[in-house]
């Protein structure tokens, strides 16, 4: 079993989402999806942006590296004209998805408006379609993502996040605690998983 | 042609290090070896030491990375008490090396007393072992590692590094400009280079 922690705001998370279902399929290895915010973990370092703003050279950086990656892997890459978008709702939705079964669906649909297409998944047209994508209801999870229980998860398992000491996204822990930190390491963490 | 920018307070870097001269001599690409200075660019941010101290967490995590890392490719791994070190005298004398074509075997021999035996490389001692290792006249080069045109030579070479937009280490740029950020990016940098 493997943990992955993932961002709506995180690029690099987008390239594990698109492919961890495939690869722990593959390997035997079932995977839980853990959506969490990393906005208040870095708001610890007096970070109210992602790093790739506090650091504008690594910011441009990884859209270079993003754009590569993407081109080797077949995947389309936009840059959002938002950066980070906000993804709250979209997380709120995820948890639920979670626990339901339908993360994988939902979640890559989320990306791929985002990083694939560059729109604005705080945007409650873009939400409703990946919903749509995913097989869902509008409605019924519009008024899921609005209940209190599961604004309540999502600050959980942002907690749950912090304590376990995860700095960026994406993160694949272990059942026996090993933390990977980074798209580039998704095969160590299956392999570790494996064990 | 590669050239590979690494810091000698840079873990990520020694793992480069150890593997960059086979890695492009069996790719028949050849390497610029270009120690310089994170330092002053990391300064820019407000940060007066490593990122890996910047961000705790993130720092603990680096150690178990580079022990699993270490352990695959059967490097010696051992944190220096001491992080980041100053490598400012080590980086004048690498500087050196690199004009003089023996930078490869000094740079191994400092990253692995740094890394691999967690010797302080501030410590002439220490240093003296590497120009030994490298077959150097210890006297001559820390002659010449005070030499204003040697600390001259670092100070426009960490320039340089800055002008490309480099933020951290160690960095790969081919001759047409792509920048590969991270040990992990060392064979698409030697693929690029390739090309």
């Amino acid at each position: 079993m493997l943990d992955f922690w993932y961002e709506f705001g995180s690029t690099y998370s987008y390239l594990s989402a698109m492919r961890i279902g495939d690869l722990t399929r593959e390997a035997g290895v079932s995977v839980r999806w853990r959506p969490f915010l990393l906005g208040p973990i870095l708001k610890r370092l007096g970070w109210n942006t992602s790093p790739f703003k506090v650091q504008q050279e690594k910011g441009r950086y990884m859209v270079r590296d993003m754009e590569r990656i993407c081109a080797e892997r077949g995947l389309a890459f936009t840059m959002p004209e938002t950066f980070p978008q906000n993804g709250l709702h979209a997380a709120r939705i995820a948890i639920v998805a979670s626990d339901e079964g339908w993360a994988e669906t939902f979640t890559k649909a989320v990306y791929l408006a985002e990083y694939a297409k560059g729109r604005e998944i705080a945007d409650k047209d873009v939400l409703a379609d990946c919903l749509k994508a995913a097989g869902r209801d509008v409605d019924a999870y519009f008024a899921r993502m609005s209940e209190p229980e599961t604004k309540e998860r999502l600050k959980v398992q942002t907690d749950e996040a912090m304590a376990l000491d995860i700095f960026g996204a994406p993160t694949f822990i272990t059942v026996d605690g090993e933390m990977f930190w980074g798209d580039d390491r998704l095969e160590r963490a299956i392999a570790w998983a494996q064990r």
